[in-house]
């Protein structure tokens, strides 16, 4: 039976911050660990499945103790069950979800995160607790997967935006620099985007704004209820 | 804390058997309950995960000590973990794989299945114990997304095989017929298969032989180790 193995849930969460003279960073929030095994390590931010709620009711409310935040819709992205994953036997339900920077700062406004949360880039994280490298190595293939096919970077933008907007997410996210060029090409070729008549000005000469279609999915939403 | 959850491992194993005077069917295994809750109803094979083994082993392990079947390769499919999906708390974590009716048959032939299993067509399903229904409803429409746009099918065929009976496995898959000039022109545009110098000659005109692209992946793979 299954007595001593205790279930808990943690929460990756992406999200895409400017920089001063520097591209977009797809970042995360990470916990740092007040109390053993691994005191003082960064973690995922999670907690223990209580008896009376269910796996995703769970993920949203340890999201939210341990870092202040909130996702319109967490996907679940795989169970970590190793036996040696953790000092006593834990089975780990990971999430994730993509959060734009303009919600994170509202959020944060109205309820300052704890002191032990701090946003780490991607590609520059600290040593993790447990196999946490792994469980974001893991969400971060899955956000790297879909965004090749899917219009998941939607979860990234605001509702309208330019095809260079567009294009530095995809860049932020898959972590290499792509041609303006194809890049354009490829998403007009596709029926992903729908052009508004609203431009975006500034010091360069003014871009079209485009809008997702909403007609289309954007993330897969988990087993049928 | 979560000390009265228990974890569970389950199983759906998809096979293509072959019908007289009917297409070929995408079938699964089932075990009838020999004890509460749900005696005698129907479940997918599983059992519990014990606390010195891991997820992917302790799927091997029940689908093997309950239909006498082993796959080589499950790919996890979710963690299904409402409060009410069972009287007592119960967080299962579902597998899926293909097996070929040629391996199901070798298998069997070795080591028969117990009493208690049994083979029903995925559009057949006998009542279910627990949340079962639903876990075998997102197996299947894991499948029927895969096959659409990965090589999915190989799972299903032999090594060699012709454009029908391609054809025919995404025809159970999917549920529905399919045009054959259209299957044959968009199977030829892709780089999937590769054609082989071997036919299939019988009572029809000679058929080419074709395989799969070995330079793809069968299925998604899981988290890096």
């Amino acid at each position: 039976m299954s007595e001593g193995i205790r279930v808990a849930v943690s929460t990756v969460i992406f999200s895409l911050r400017s920089r001063p003279d520097a591209p977009d960073a797809l970042m995360l929030p990470l916990v740092r660990r007040t109390r053993g095994p691994f005191l003082n390590h960064w973690a995922v931010p999670g907690g223990w499945l209580r008896e009376d709620e269910g796996l995703d009711d769970a993920a949203a409310r340890t999201l939210d103790e341990t870092t202040g935040l909130s996702a319109s819709y967490l996907e679940q992205l795989y169970a970590f069950g190793e036996v040696d994953r953790s000092p006593t036997r834990v089975v780990s339900i990971a999430y994730w979800a993509l959060l734009r920077q303009d919600l994170v700062d509202a959020q944060l406004s109205t309820r300052p995160a704890p002191e032990n949360v701090a946003w780490f880039d991607v590609d520059d994280l600290p040593t993790l607790a447990f196999d946490h490298d792994r469980i974001i190595a893991y969400a971060l293939w899955r956000l790297r997967n879909k965004v090749a096919y899917s219009r998941i970077a939607a979860g990234l933008l605001p509702d309208e935006f330019t095809l260079s907007e567009l294009r530095e997410v995809y860049e932020a996210v898959l972590g290499r620099r792509l041609d303006p060029s194809n890049f354009r090409r490829l998403i007009e070729g596709s029926e992903a985007l729908v052009p508004t008549e609203s431009f975006r000005t500034g010091k360069h000469r003014p871009a079209r704004l485009f809008r997702y279609n909403a007609e289309v999915a954007l993330a897969e939403t988990g087993p049928p209820t």
